[in-house]
């Protein structure tokens, strides 16, 4: 019962680890065909998101299975119920990743200013992505910490998209849906970073039971 | 023991009552804030979020105790994760009321058809959240089948958005920022009506056992 219950645990922890990765290929994918005007790529993104919802089912089920036959002691019910929310993260992540390359295939990447931007905030949100997931691999809290002191430089992004944006409306010279579709980009860029904070801060409540919203176990 | 039990379970759907309705009372001012160019109430939103983010916390708080103490049949724990999980929901209406208060503050209402497709947008969002919060209180699966039916209804709204802010950019008579503020606000709200959905489809799996995404337990 017991050896069957570390082998659950030690499955939990892969299959988290397997849909965070997931993840971030797709994401790597959306942004890839957006940056490289990819409509093949950006057309088959929504393939992997059917996958990822299964995922997210699979780990919820086994989290719950080991909670009603298996009793964990309080580190692993921190561990469980952190990667019952996590996987909420994850998978919202995905439904950007296919946001991003929706509006891709209906907006052509310039070599100008305003994308330049939108790339540099994508790599910086892709950073921290990667940055929450290992995190997670290793159980580090100093990598988790560091993801949250990373959030600032992408709402600074976010500002500064907004700038540019009404600045490219008042010159008038580009097609009306541009700034709009920059600007939905830049949101997900945004809330993909939001999310990958979440991961931390659940990451770091696994490890130490606090978690930012307050003691909680 | 047993007493103790049921008075927590009871306390669980009494707390996420409540927090159910602070979010509900935080998004309807800060949509009259919005229709209502009224400052006042768009500055003071921000503290909601506060009471919010403890409430949150103290049920969460709860809902480890509850596992972790008193091992739970598989009904039982099905509410106790379905709360676990519509509480992060919860927290994010808040966040995006907060959202919406931000913008109203920097916006001006103007009496055009874009703010009013905007405001029905609202209603319906605003309608679809209550019937959310309704279905958990009367644990009813027909009320959350119907908040899941009418997500389509905001989708189209926001298509409709999307194309009318296209054309207030190419008619090129407001402030460049307008446009931009419409999108976003328009964003949150589908935002608010996939949460309410989200609320909705952890109201049928506290219920049935099955969830949207899959059988679980």
């Amino acid at each position: 019962m017991r050896n069957n219950y570390a082998k659950q645990l030690e499955d939990l922890k892969k299959e988290l680890i397997l849909m965070g990765s997931l993840c971030e290929n797709m994401l790597k994918d959306a942004l890839d065909a957006f940056e490289q005007n990819d409509d093949t790529k950006a057309s088959v993104i929504a393939e992997s998101d059917d996958k990822i919802d299964i995922k997210e089912s699979e780990i919820e089920a086994l989290c719950l299975s080991l909670i009603l036959h298996q009793q964990p002691v309080a580190s692993d019910l921190r561990l469980i119920s952190s990667s019952f929310k996590i996987i909420t993260d994850l998978e919202r992540i995905g439904d950007q990743a296919c946001d991003i390359a929706e509006i891709a295939l209906r907006l052509k990447y310039e070599d100008n200013e305003n994308f330049k931007e939108l790339s540099e905030m994508a790599k910086q949100t892709q950073k921290m992505f990667k940055e929450a997931i290992d995190s997670f691999v290793k159980l580090d809290i100093e990598t988790a910490k560091n993801v949250l002191a990373q959030d600032d430089i992408v709402d600074e992004h976010f500002v500064n998209m907004r700038s540019r944006l009404i600045s490219l409306i008042e010159k008038n010279d580009h097609e009306a849906r541009i700034p709009l579709d920059l600007l939905l980009i830049a949101k997900y860029l945004e809330r993909i970073a939001d999310h990958s904070c979440n991961v931390a801060n659940w990451i770091i409540f696994a490890i130490t039971g606090h978690h930012s919203s307050g003691e909680i176990i």
